[in-house]
């Protein structure tokens, strides 16, 4: 009787659904009673499966969205007087509405990059005021992986970031919102992009490919997250049906649907890529690493193609547009948009 | 392939599940791309809904859990200078791990009460320092309704303490998490008992009454709700794929199936009170007005009870237990345990 | 050529100026350039006096106000997900404005008690919900000595608390807004009374004796004050001129001036007590132990007895009232107050 | 006895101590009781002197040091989700430890300058996301005045900001630490740089200008500061002894203290520059419009400076450093320091 939006698009991964298996194991585990909260089998499976990718010692949780997940993980590795470096870029700078201020108390260092990317010289350049009590002192370094400019770190990069962090003494926190792109672009186990780099604490996404909701927390160090069960109550992330959460995870990262979903979405996101780049006036601005496109194309034509396909102008004094795709993009999506954009460019 | 603990019991309207019609709802909207975050059709509908019930005015917005639909709406109504009264038993006082208190910054005021229910007498009582920089100034009276005793508020008692709060340029907070349960013990419909009599912020629970996640936000007063959104995703509230809740919403809200399901599950505590009221050692202790069940029993035996049905333990000095029962109590669970307990409390 | 109102009272010790002593110490640092915010020779000498009596391994921080050390003390004993237990009359609890909760983000949970002190009876029935996550977690126990309603907590009701409060891996703070008070009223050394029993953290009081602003905290575990400076910036309480806070505890740490200004205010209540003790209609209501005295009075005489003394009414209803004496408490303000209310009562 | 560090110098206005007039007045209000936290005529003359400087209708508090009139005052204008403007070199942004952030819940967003002064164009640059709920929203656009680069707004400088500010519905916050300084810089009163072209809140400086401790917060509008006293005891910041905060800002604002106080500083500065300016290897950096000088100079010689008169090194990379001067700088520390800085650069 609800008839959703026929409109299918290329502005976000969250526009999708969710995933048919993912829905089956929701349906399948709503039989009978169970403890509210976590303790149940379905949960305790979960954790299990976590357990057996990110090693025995990993401290496991689940909240509701990647905005919690990254905001609980930053509050449980500082105090109000630390600071955190990531890029301007980050969705914890520009996306979560303040969230890590409010929650944390702590000051979030925003560090220009061209492609969402920090650097270990980038990160220097950040290192100071050390004990000094006027200044706010660096605590965590976050980066997203895959940033949100669709770029990705190559391990090396992960390993010389995370090097340079414990050096210092901080805590290197990272964003998967879109881990699983991230992973498939670098054809490595989540282990390996992650603990085996030397991250602290990961935010494990899952939303953007394919689930309904629900985010991972996931502490490399189990000191970090020791209180953490205090911490996502009292910041209303505890799920109290919270098998629903746990049978999402467990059809996730079962049969490696987790790979196979964002292996879709990078494909066609380079195949997005192959489609347009000798159009005339479309400019790709950043490398397609994992799901997303960013292009400048001419401010004239936008209109006409939200029409059809919706999507998000990045920066608008640049004309820049962001193009996702996600595990249910098809390819004749890509036909369909490549198609109108090069007709519109040279009706223009 | 999951297999959910089969023991049934009477710990928690959270132990239970998804209504089936909840859940096709769900599965209904899976179709496509929608707009992330709310500006989709299914979300409209919801809002309607809403709108039909708490008039055309109402500020709706939808969150994930209970404590936070309390807490982002004390937020609303506060500055970190304020207090919030509420009675000592209420879920924002101590089942929230201390949200309400680190997300607004206020004080919460602890009121004993028998009941769970405040009166304009205990308010008043707490109005002190008024004008007073030493003091914390009284903003937000906080009812639950139902209570967490079980016990409802009438008509009056609401109206009373309602026009108390305005007269002292105060906020009126409902916490309804049961409040379905509620609006079946008064036999009156949902506004009746909340805007009608001069709640102002509502929390709107769907969870405990057959729902898997998702609650609203209700604002009377439309300016209160104003910078809502806001709130909302700094509070990591914000669902990206929110036609999910919104169904469920939709489900919930069609063909009275909120009052069903709440009928259901009062008149299923009423039943289980009858069934113990004669035994001996039983001493129940709250009225029973909506689907709680509060009595004291031998200690003795609760180990065995709970061995087959599990339950909370409220108060253990008084030995003191909570049963409650939810949308998918049967007849059969209140016989099974009132016969269990009956012959337990024989034995001893 | 300002005219300080010629009224004296007992409405408070902060209404009594400053101590000549304090103050030439004040004006006779005003002397060159010293670098600012505590790295000077005055804050040297200060910060040795601490250590001298407090021990070679307490942290000494400074700042303005008592409800800043207290508030610090907490926020570095605490998460926000935390409790902090204290009497209910305690000045956190009452006489903050909410700094507590605003600044920790942690529960204050209130106890009621017939004289301001905490017993480990008391403490024991507040040790709810340990390792539950939906309940706040008891990590500090706050005790005020001398209390807010004048009374004293024995060495030995101190040791039996701390001994609780560390069994039961928490902290104890002690507000020693009146400590000077409460040492004269056990004839103790400062230590003895704090570190020595077992005190954790220490709010060290100089306002209400005699000094013009600026308190310390005190630390006798070091790593609970090892990040301290920044919480004392970010709290707003560095003073750039420091020096002028150093100078005043150096004075009034010299020659016991601490002591004797308490001692002085200890026996004017003393006196205060003796004189009104027999007069009809008054009813004095605490122990006198430290510097206060609290009595009933009858309600009609109170607007007259005000016009000529300044003191507060600490509790309408009863019409209790308090009276504090300070340093600068006159034998013939005794004798005139004593003598105005024994006439008032007989008028009556 | 305590024998201040004798070595004079330019590292802070704060490094110098108290105008003896100053001093004085403090001295003649320690006569008798009055009544604590500010309701006594000492305060009642200072509030009326503000009054008759910046309008009948400003609202005024005093509180301990600047950075605590920054952040209360950004407190009261804001609500956690939104987002002061200000540029990088701000003391909000970088030299109070987090604390607005932690006080406030916003994010502060640094906009690069090279002289210390926003723009309106600069300003505009950052007004993203307007009414989008994933964005924090601008709400308080902060600018100090004298800046911390020692340049100084103009009136037509400061009228613009304002008028985009409030066209834009938001606030105008001035961070007056330096506000005498700057005014005597135009030659205008203090209203007409500050109400007068458009601010909406004034952190009034006074310690770095001669004062023991205490600054003013200033609300034009005032409505921002109605319900200031609740956030000002709950900020820590309410003095109990406030007859001395109010003493010093008597002599303060007597006979043009502050105004001759700040002209002697600026003049020493510019002595100091003309002094410096031809000497080789030394490059003035900023305009010198207040009491700072900002110079480049050879890095080897810094040491060697530091050893007679201390001051510190703005940015170690640029090799630049910051003089200060104060109201009690000398023409023989100008020509003491010029001199030693010829013959360090010659024997370089």
């Amino acid at each position: 009787m609800v008839k959703p939006d026929k409109s299918r698009g290329f502005a976000s991964d969250n526009n999708a659904g969710v995933h048919p298996h993912i829905l089956e194991a929701m349906v399948a585990v709503n039989k009978g009673h169970v403890i509210a909260y976590g303790d149940d089998p379905v949960t305790a499976m979960a954790m299990n499966r976590f357990r057996e990718i990110f090693g025995e010692d990993a401290g496991v949780f689940f909240v509701f969205t990647g905005t919690a997940a990254n905001v609980l993980g930053l509050a449980s590795a500082t105090q109000p007087f630390h600071a955190v470096i990531s890029p301007a870029t980050a969705h914890i700078q520009v996306d979560e509405c303040g969230a890590p201020e409010k929650f944390t108390g702590c000051k979030l260092i925003a560090v220009d990059t061209p492609d969402g990317k920090l650097t270990v010289e980038k990160i220097a350049g950040q290192m100071q005021g050390i004990g000094f009590e006027h200044h706010v002192q660096p605590r965590v370094v976050s980066i997203t992986q895959a940033t949100e400019m669709g770029t990705v770190y190559s391990l090396e990069e992960l390993r010389d970031i995370a090097d340079y962090t414990h050096e210092h003494g901080m805590v290197l926190h990272m964003d998967g919102a879109r881990i699983s792109n991230a992973a498939v672009s670098l054809d490595c186990c989540l282990y390996e992009m992650t603990g085996g780099v030397g991250v602290d604490i990961l935010s494990f996404g899952g939303t953007k490919n394919g689930m309904m909701y629900g985010e991972a927390i996931v502490f490399f160090n189990k000191t970090l997250g020791e209180d953490f069960k205090y911490r996502r109550k009292q910041g209303m992330q505890l799920a109290s049906k919270m098998r629903f959460i746990s049978a999402q995870f467990n059809a996730f990262l079962q049969d490696d649907l987790w790979k196979k979903n964002a292996a879709h979405a990078n494909l066609m996101a380079r195949k997005l890529h192959m489609a347009v780049a000798d159009i005339p006036g479309v400019e790709v601005t950043q490398r397609v690493e994992s799901n997303a496109v960013f292009a400048r194309i001419p401010p004239g034509i936008i209109p006409r193609l939200q029409e059809h396909y919706f999507f998000y102008v990045w920066d608008e004094e640049r004309s820049e547009v962001r193009w996702m795709c996600s595990f249910d993009t098809t390819e004749s999506d890509i036909e369909g948009f490549a198609s109108l954009l090069r007709s519109s460019g040279e009706q223009q």
